[in-house]
């Protein structure tokens, strides 16, 4: 019965469920790495120590990845990939845009204390090759490229005073990344209200009276 | 005459000019060791490139630093000299709080980018041992807990509107200390420039129309 049912399946369809599982597993990996940079620090961290967090062996990890900077650009591309995102979002949503750039700070403070956020933002301190140094810039530039234009959005559509847009996007990722910094899950504000903490900052500044 | 003038001189004050040849050395070593940590990164590094840039041999070097742990502290420690000499400046000056905070923040942007920056903002992640590591946390919570008491100052005399001073606190040290990662002293903004621009976002906030 298995049989036939198997023997009756496409085999595309069997080649997708084992790329499938081949990207699960990978995935694993890559998440597995993560936490363990993050623990101990990317230098401290082996590929033995790795392999045997994940009951397997070396030589299988190989399957998967093909070296440990590979596996380090993979967590800061997975974390990215979630500010990504956010950002997607917060571009083609519809409102002002003062309020789409206040949701992607929302989703990269929680991008920050997540899995990755440890790898994105050490990543570049970790002694990488010059190609891979070259990539990651160019990601990050990417982002910092987009969050510009959204706060650019927000000048233009009056929602954002006029402003220096490039020392803005600076300031804003960095009371964001500087979380990676002091963040403690257990002893710190959940990352939505740290966020809504700083966009009370951003949004009416500290000037009091006068 | 010259054997006479030294011999009608305090012994104590040819000791005092020894003392401070030997200060003045040993400064030298820490500046250069600076230099080189930003340029090259800790690690790759070594005592023998910092004696050969300095043209003295290692183990003159070792007349002034026990180690190039002991180095690395000591430039963190020059740098946060640098923080804390501009914070009591404005913690005693006279005037609104609120004023006083923009005056630490212009002097925090110039140590930032100045030699020790680099090794302010990376020395944590050295893999420093635990005795050193808790030294540089102390030293830089010290820090925090004064930047929130003169953010809390202008609360109380009214200069800076009721806020979060904690979150306030990291979100301006991450903004500063993000210059770090960006700035580039033939590419950017002057860092007086900088600061004001920080200065603007966060004293009016980008609120534009609602």
């Amino acid at each position: 019965m298995a049989a036939s049912s198997l023997s009756a399946a496409s085999p595309w369809a069997t080649r997708r469920r084992l790329r499938n599982g081949h990207a699960l597993k990978r995935d694993a990996v890559i998440l597995a790495a993560a936490r363990a940079f993050r623990e101990r620090g990317y230098h401290k961290t082996s590929l033995d120590d790795l392999a045997a967090s994940l009951q397997v062996t070396k030589p299988t990890l190989y399957l998967y990845v093909p070296s440990k900077e590979a596996i380090l650009f993979e967590c800061f591309r997975a974390g990215l990939a979630q500010i990504q995102s956010t950002l997607k979002d917060c571009e083609s949503a519809p409102g002002a845009a003062r309020e789409r750039l206040f949701a992607f700070i929302r989703g990269y403070a929680a991008a920050i204390v997540g899995d990755f956020g440890w790898c994105m933002l050490r990543a570049e301190d970790q002694h990488l090759g010059a190609v891979m140094s070259r990539r990651i810039k160019l990601l990050k530039s990417g982002i910092d490229r987009r969050m510009r234009a959204l706060i650019q959005a927000g000048v233009t559509d009056g929602s954002i005073r006029a402003c220096d847009t490039k020392m803005t996007a600076f300031a804003l990722a960095g009371a964001l990344n500087w979380m990676g910094h002091w963040y403690r899950e257990d002893a710190s504000l959940k990352p939505a209200e740290i966020a809504d903490r700083f966009i009370d900052v951003f949004n009416r500044g500290l000037r009091g009276r006068d």
